[in-house]
């Protein structure tokens, strides 16, 4: 039987507020085995681009992302972010090192193409290499991931961190039993016709029935559709849950929902 | 004869400057054999500062590092400064890993004790561990260092970037011979009496020498007695270079000051 790897995708107000970033990182840091921190960038990116007079450029939910905000985003996720998570893993007696997809030449992006939209130096994964994280997790170290790419052309590019923890997770199967763990602010997928309730678990299959039948729609389908994608692709459990609930995966005690193949 | 380990401090303008910079990590990635970069932080962070409307506050040369600045420091130097370097050394096929004193706890530090003056967030080193840089070593990267390190309670500290690279270097004495070479916009030790002359060698006795017969005098002892004392401690050379002059070093036609015992 494979060792397990456990992957954990964290973004939203929880990178922002350090007593809540410091409470998840105690969470964190006692998760057993070995494992792989990604985290997003909150919204230090936004107040420091307000306080430099710039203003965040959004289209549908994502990042233009221009030359002196590309310069802000890689200060924020892969600087003050990530050695601030590197440091308090520390503290907490847990060995880790901050990368980006830059280090050790992990992950590699292309910039991309102006469309109708030109998101500016975002950057879509190509590959990634997963020997030099599993070096690190040989030898107990937790990876830190930022959201920052380069293309190995020696540019950097900002990509999202959900993408990175997914094609991440999905870079480790075969090579590990891979749970993949989104930590949000909701307590895992709402059942829409009920009051507040999530579903424990979804299936490929129930989640096509809940689909058809209208339980489940809105914003949370493309997230569910690519946790699907990577449960297709060999990843064995994604977690969707609160991050307060990260100390009781693998309890009794869990709240949240397991999206797995039966 | 043990292996050789080359390990290269840069700083100043090139740091700011894209085409130089771009330059130096050209003859970096060629330098032959096992060495690190370490780096400061130049100018950014207070044009950051100045942005930000925080006014960069500096006694004797030394930044006094409040809680902002602290920030700021971080983003630049552990951010945007330290993952251009590894882009682009990724671009010149040297692989690369950037890394803070907080990344696998490699540099642990203590806030500086408020004297006379309170440096805040400046941190003097206590510890460097070398055996996670010679892991990364032993599998062909070159670690990058910024001027960040943390005193694994979770605190991270804005720590002078020259003594990094020479506590840096006494720690590997024994393990490997150790070149420690500091790169600048000076072509090495300039002889005071003398126009534009260097001194191709100085050892701790013309080092003395040149001190008691006022030949060399001003803000370059301090630096001198630092890189003595560092080859008192076991490093072999320490060499003193403009920033161009690197690609010569282990040349015939290398220009710089070479500091060595006889």
């Amino acid at each position: 039987m494979p060792e397990r790897l456990t992957i954990v995708k964290i973004g939203g107000k929880v990178i922002d507020d350090t007593p809540l970033l410091e409470e998840f990182i105690r969470d964190f840091a006692r998760v057993k085995g070995k494992k792989i921190l990604v985290h997003g960038g909150g919204k230090i990116a936004d107040k420091v681009l307000q306080h430099m007079g710039i203003v965040p450029k959004m289209v549908e939910g994502r990042r233009i992302t221009d030359r002196e905000t590309l310069d802000v985003v890689v200060q924020v996720y892969a600087g003050l972010t990530n050695k601030t998570i590197v440091a308090l893993l520390q503290a907490e007696g847990c060995q880790s090192i901050g990368l980006s997809g830059a280090d050790l030449n992990i992950i590699r992006a292309g910039k991309r193409k102006a469309g109708p939209v030109d998101y500016g130096f975002a950057g879509d994964i190509e590959e990634v290499d997963i020997a030099p994280l599993e070096l690190l997790l040989d030898s107990k170290a937790t990876p830190v991931l930022c959201p920052i790419t380069h293309d190995r052309q020696g540019q950097l590019l900002n990509t999202n961190a959900d993408t990175i923890a997914a094609r991440t997770a999905v870079a480790f199967t075969g090579h590990y039993e891979v749970d993949l763990v989104y930590c949000f602010e909701i307590e895992g997928v709402l059942k829409d016709l009920d009051g507040g309730e999530v579903y424990p678990e979804l299936t490929p299959l129930t989640y096509r029935q809940a689909k058809e039948n209208g339980e489940l729609s809105g914003g949370i389908l493309p997230k569910l559709d690519n946790a699907f994608d990577s449960i297709a692709r060999g990843v064995d459990n994604v977690i969707i849950c609160h991050y307060k609930a990260l100390s009781q995966w693998g309890t009794g005690n869990f709240k949240g929902t397991i999206l797995r193949n039966p």
